[in-house]
């Protein structure tokens, strides 16, 4: 993308002085508040959730996990089947369709997608699988907190597996445990997260553990996985017939990943100062060049050359060219304040085709004639 | 993915005799009707999905427009401000939160996006710009029908633009209606659309045109163009000053594309009988590989062999092997069925390092010792 044609954003020149990760991605330009715990993700915000999703989506795919869309929009007799129509309380948005039919949106999918797979199950031979989606999750919360934090409505990717047994439950709970350190590595958590026993809640369940970073603003909870044994199978009747023929009730586990509070995690462990830093496959555009004086026509040269060069490699949602007719300065700041993961400047040691570069490991500009990957 | 692992779907033995595109996508596992007007994906429409977004998302960044997310649930007061809480009337699903308030989800942004968007504008420098998101939208509709053709919830990509003025407009919404060209030239659809003036409805505006396709029920409508003009900018208040200080109204234009409607209608106009066939692009897995008898050391081991150099170079996400113990003419029943884009048999000739293919443009089998890309 190129600066001059598009207007991305119009980041405010963050001030001095401490801001929270959530003022930060707001000045930034990654999200904007619209009401108390309602945000829309700008074209930053939204494309490191892509990114995330995308990394996500690689490693599950990769443990044979199967993704799927369920609907937001439910009736409620599902709900009412579990009892979690009246459990669930306040927290759930209830309302009525023009049919007079009571309808809910979702804050989560258990008895919807437990009667989805009850219809492809009936012998042990179709067991086990494990299905994953990532949309719009509902609650209303009383107190909305800390930006994306605590919302009435937040990105997440929920993960359901049916299971023969306890035991075949404890191998794919153990499987999505490890893709969950896997995602969490790629994106920027390595070493920064801790994996707890926890309490099941609403979910319900016998075992469950969540993945925990602490920021300075507590803990935050960013990956949730549980062992839900037959809690929703055997009120939804979802049974199989065994090799013996005879009748079991399927096993259950769910998993979910904040990907919004994902968004505000990562900017906040990886922050340095009013700077933010996004790991190379999360960053929104991963590579950031910009020109210092563009009526220079080498410099202006050199940097299309490369921005070709990235754009045919990498597609071009990956590449800004800040290729304005303003002060590096601003460039820098910008730049800096984004926290895209290659930054690299072209100035007057173009004519010689030369560039600097700085790396998301590195705080230090460094000349190079060589490659920007 | 392989088949003796993973249970995918378990596509029913499509009969013979006429089926409605809606029962075809469900008896080969695409989709599953949950209630009135509501569809869960399932995994082989879900990936068809994705693929349709995907392609979407390229041609779009590559004009210019950059992809945000909006929330979907929203408060009424914006739309109160325009008159659309009222004049929407039923299709509109309304509901009041915990503390009272007027709340809403949403089956089109005009005012959501327009209120984010004055935020950045000021001058005349920070125009024109195009924003885009696909998300699911919600409509109480009286009458659901045709599958996924008219439903309550629904996959629709939304994309606004602001602009200086008429020309410039004209300038964007061309360029738009140049990428839905190519977007429905690459799904599948080439000159199987035409492009048709259309009245503006609830939406509004000067111009509209119409992306329709011909169908055995129908015309089916895949994609609106609107220049809405200053309907929505000026009930909001969105202006910026020219170059010569005059404060002047934004000039704006919308643009949708029904991303799940597009699923049952490409699944529509290129099935043969009662099997489907999928662009290479967008079909759910763009290979399947499937082994004739996995009990011969050969076979499994050619086919394993071109599983791994497909997904090293494809992903895992791209490719089906079907290594089941089953007998072959299921496995080309399901084959065939399930529309993958290209299909590749493994049999006795395996010995000699030769396999079968069949692609979508093509009806035969054709022997081949070469590649299957």
């Amino acid at each position: 993308m190129k600066l001059s044609k598009n207007k991305l954003y119009s980041v405010e020149r963050v001030k001095d002085g401490h801001l929270t990760t959530t003022e930060l991605l707001e000045c930034a330009g990654y999200i904007k508040k619209m009401s108390n715990g309602l945000y829309v993700y700008l074209n930053l915000g939204q494309k490191v959730i892509n990114n995330i999703n995308k990394i996500v989506r690689e490693e599950f795919e990769a443990i044979g996990m199967n993704e799927i869309g369920l609907n937001q929009l439910q009736t409620a007799d599902l709900w009412r089947a579990t009892g979690r129509y009246d459990d669930y309380g306040k927290e759930m948005f209830k309302f009525k369709d023009r049919s007079d039919n009571d309808m809910i949106i979702s804050g989560t999918n258990e008895e919807l997608v437990t009667a989805v797979a009850k219809d492809f199950i009936t012998s042990y031979k179709d067991l086990s699988f494990t299905w994953f989606q990532t949309n719009n999750k509902f609650r209303d919360e009383i107190r909305c907190s800390n930006g994306l934090i605590r919302c009435k409505e937040f990105v997440m990717m929920d993960a359901y597996s049916f299971n023969l047994d306890k035991e075949d439950l404890e191998k794919t709970y153990n499987e999505v445990r490890e893709a969950y350190k896997r995602i969490f590595d790629r994106i920027g958590l390595k070493d920064k997260y801790r994996i707890v026993g926890a309490d099941s809640g609403e979910i319900g369940g016998s075992v469950s553990e969540e993945f925990i970073v602490d920021t300075v603003d507590g803990e935050v909870e960013i990956g949730h996985i549980f062992q839900l044994d037959d809690k929703y199978s055997s009120k939804l009747d979802v049974t199989y017939t065994d090799e013996n023929n005879n009748k079991k009730t399927v096993i259950m586990g769910c998993y979910g990943i904040g990907i919004s509070r994902l968004l505000q995690v990562l900017a906040e462990v990886n922050r340095d100062g009013n700077y933010l830093n996004f790991y190379s496959e999360v960053s929104a555009y991963q590579f950031a060049i910009a020109v210092v004086d563009v009526k220079k026509e080498e410099q202006l040269k050199w940097a299309e050359a490369w921005y070709k060069s990235l754009t045919d490699e990498y597609g071009v949602g990956s590449v800004v060219l800040d290729d304005r007719k303003c002060k590096i300065g601003k460039k820098l700041h910008e730049m800096d304040t984004l926290g895209y993961a290659v930054k690299v400047l072209i100035g007057k040691k173009a004519s010689e085709y030369k560039h600097e570069i700085k790396r998301w490991s590195s705080d230090d500009w460094k000349e190079t004639d060589g490659d920007i990957y």
